[in-house]
């Protein structure tokens, strides 16, 4: 790689930095908190504003596009080269709530710098992480002295990802057509740590469901019935005790079915990450590690499908006793899936595990609720190492490689496009996603507004269309 | 047995039917409701109602025992035999709250006769099952010709049995001089059914406790932890299932040392009772039987230790969803205890068995509050066969034998006093407890009256003390 078209990008990324962050500022100090109602018309002009400073960018084509919720942004600039791919990127433009009470040193919609960090609601999560692409794209053309840039490049910023996506896939079903993509780029994630640059290969999917069990039709007394009838309280904790075996791996028939596995080359660069176990502990707020047998912990939370208790309940929970076998119980469990694992089949699996495993006498029905697919590219895909070049060029250290384990509506994208989703954040864990005084070092973002004016040349590069 | 005593107390009881029934709907006017503060005034009322009207009946020795709770009333009548038994009838004067408005026909404490039933709250539990102990000592003299009764008689009737008698133990132990007795009897339960006269020969009795565990220091999010460390609820319901084997057996090392088994023919006995599965199940109103192999429902409620949940909860029970790790979860527990069983050896056992069996990084508490022991009267004690004897005058039919599978403070009488426990009760399931229009049959409660006319005698000639 040549000197020169480097040094150019830095050089425009350094002229442009002061009205970069005056327009961040501008765009952050609009309260988009899509789970508060009274806040509907911000996450409007949000959009709004988004729209307009994405022409002014230079995107020939940005629109508002409506939901039956809070609006999403589109923005489209298509490249003059024939074969150049086409990239869609994704972001949100909506924020959680955050109040000056909850802990926040200054007013989490007034953005101000502190230590040459950026500190507003938003900051990193996702507003900023959706930005640098604007100053990324111009700083790719200067260097370049392209009037286009050198991919396809297309925007998807939703409105409502802080409050689950309820319309998001039924979005892109709906505007297939124009958002098809050869990979999709999820800018809403982060990387390792401020010294280690990393690139996520792939998110676990998702399946909830809650089970409700009934056994007497009403409380009875445990003195006169105890011993003699089923207990729905016991028929759920069984149920939750027989989720894992005593290795901790998921017991339900069929559940590992497909499981693509890590391979020992993934499971190498997991083990060159600086991992401290006591600091993740820390942040875990735990006391021990669990998780099944033969795997660390990062391939537990990233890797690996699991089975989770998110509550139960049933009978009495109130101080002192009550001597009764409740009429009912409820468990919600969580299962985090990974590549080869489809929610639906989960479900059809958990469905008929519960229904062999209760005894007679104990009715139930089970909810399936949210259902997100696992996405994982692989290691030696051409965009993933685009993404990898680029990044260690901005960051001028080795990239490594992580994985998320929480699930997004990444996914959605990746089904309904038949595109690749690739990860490129440069949030840190210590930036206080969802939490008061929500940050981002000024120089990180830059960064990643660097990344993406490497990644563009490069992905056009190694990733082009046969002509 | 002569037919002539026999005549005797039946005309006596005729002739006094009319006054007896004045009286007692007199003391049920009274709303002696032990769990509602506004009704303490009436629960002392009912107390100095009970001690007045036992003088009168002639007993010479009548007391209200003030506790730190509700009174209790004390009463005694001494044989002139010196090698008289002497007897302690327990019972207690306090009611279930009750209101028109649950669901009663008539005013609860405005007594009336319907179907030759005296509907009212306390006529059966335990109002008229107390009362008729007044009938039934004259009655004994009336037809015998003695001026005091064949047994030393003492009579105990608290005034917090509805509230979990909270003060009784202390209470016994205070005056255990006072309350000496070769046997105590039980006069606040009930017999088979309205054709089949039973006595009861044993109580269960009750440890319980509440485990709480804990995990995170918050909840935190089950995508970015998940799978790698212990869940607190999971270790909660991993308790509750290892509490039974496959055998539906208590698993809990040691739980079933020193158990008295069943005898051959105790369980011939319970098998003569006519005992219809389906009619059980409407009254558990449960859909199937479920239970310790190698026993039947009745021996499983009566007659075998049991450990049930009462409650379970952690993480989140709201609508919906939320995918965290919960950070605490709680189980109450109670346990049913049989004769050679003790409380305290239970609640080592649980605490033992649970520090073992709870994962690394989960902390607990275990709180055991309730500690009953159970009792349980040899067949064929002297005593039991009065009881017996007497029952079969009054009824005409063979009494057959039961067991109760709840726990009351008879048992601390049973400790304190080192004297066997007998129960005395004519009421039947129907007949209400705790329910609206809870009543009595007058005919059935004026043969409780008649079955301690013959009792005194009975036990006097069979149980003398040696000279
Ligand atoms: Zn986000
Ligand atoms: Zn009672």
């Amino acid at each position: 790689m040549s000197q020169t078209p480097d040094s150019a990008v830095r050089e425009y990324i350094d002229q442009h930095r002061a009205a970069f962050l005056a327009d961040l500022a501008e765009w952050l100090r609009i309260p988009s908190v899509s789970a508060q109602p009274q806040h509907a018309p911000d996450v409007r002009r949000s959009a709004d504003w988004l729209a307009s400073t994405l022409k002014e960018t230079g995107f020939p084509t940005a629109e508002v596009w409506q939901t039956p919720g809070a609006p999403a942004v589109y923005a489209e600039w298509p490249s003059d080269d024939p074969q150049a791919p086409t990239v869609l990127v994704y972001g949100h433009h909506d924020v959680q709530p955050a109040a000056r009470e909850d802990g926040w040193d200054s007013d989490p919609f007034e953005p101000v710098v502190r230590d040459d960090r950026l500190h507003a609601r938003g900051a990193a999560d996702d507003k900023g992480q959706v930005f640098f692409h604007t100053l990324g794209v111009r700083a790719h053309l200067a260097a370049t002295g392209r009037t286009t840039p050198a991919v396809n490049l297309k925007l998807l910023i939703e409105g409502e990802e802080e409050s689950g996506s309820p319309h998001f896939r039924v979005l892109v079903q709906e505007h297939a057509w124009r958002l098809a993509a050869d990979a999709v780029i999820v800018s809403d994630t982060g990387m390792w740590s401020e010294d280690t640059p990393t690139v996520c290969t792939g998110m676990r999917g998702l399946a909830e469901c809650e089970i409700r069990l009934y056994g007497p039709d009403q409380d009875v007394h445990s003195g006169s019935f105890g011993g003699a009838v089923p207990n729905p309280a016991t028929a759920a904790a069984r149920l939750v005790a027989a989720l894992h075996d005593e290795h901790a791996r998921v017991a339900i028939p069929g559940f590992y079915d497909g499981v693509v596995d890590l391979t020992d080359h993934e499971r190498a660069l997991f083990a060159e990450l600086p991992f401290d176990e006591r600091q993740w502990l820390r942040t875990a707020k735990s006391y021990a590690t669990e998780g099944e047998a033969g795997y660390t912990t990062l391939e537990r939370v990233w890797a690996r499908p699991t089975a989770e208790v998110n509550g139960i309940g049933g009978g009495y929970q109130g101080p002192g006793s009550k001597t009764i076998i409740p009429s009912s119980a409820m468990v919600k469990l969580s299962f985090r899936l990974v590549a080869g694992q489809d929610p639906d089949q989960v479900e059809q699996l958990v469905r008929a595990w519960a229904a062999d495993r209760l005894p007679a006498g104990i009715r139930h029905e089970i909810t399936f609720s949210t259902a997100t697919r696992p996405c994982l590219t692989p290691l030696d895909h051409p965009a993933l190492q685009s993404v990898v070049r680029a990044m260690g060029r901005a960051f001028g250290r080795p990239v490594r490689y992580t994985r998320e384990g929480g699930s997004g509506p990444a996914a959605d994208l990746q089904e309904v496009l038949g595109a690749p989703v690739l990860f490129l954040g440069i949030s840190v864990p210590s930036d206080g996603w969802h939490a008061p005084n929500e940050k981002i070092e000024l120089d990180r973002l830059l960064k990643g507004a660097e990344t993406t004016a490497y990644l563009w040349g490069d992905l056009a590069e190694h990733w082009r269309h046969a002509p």
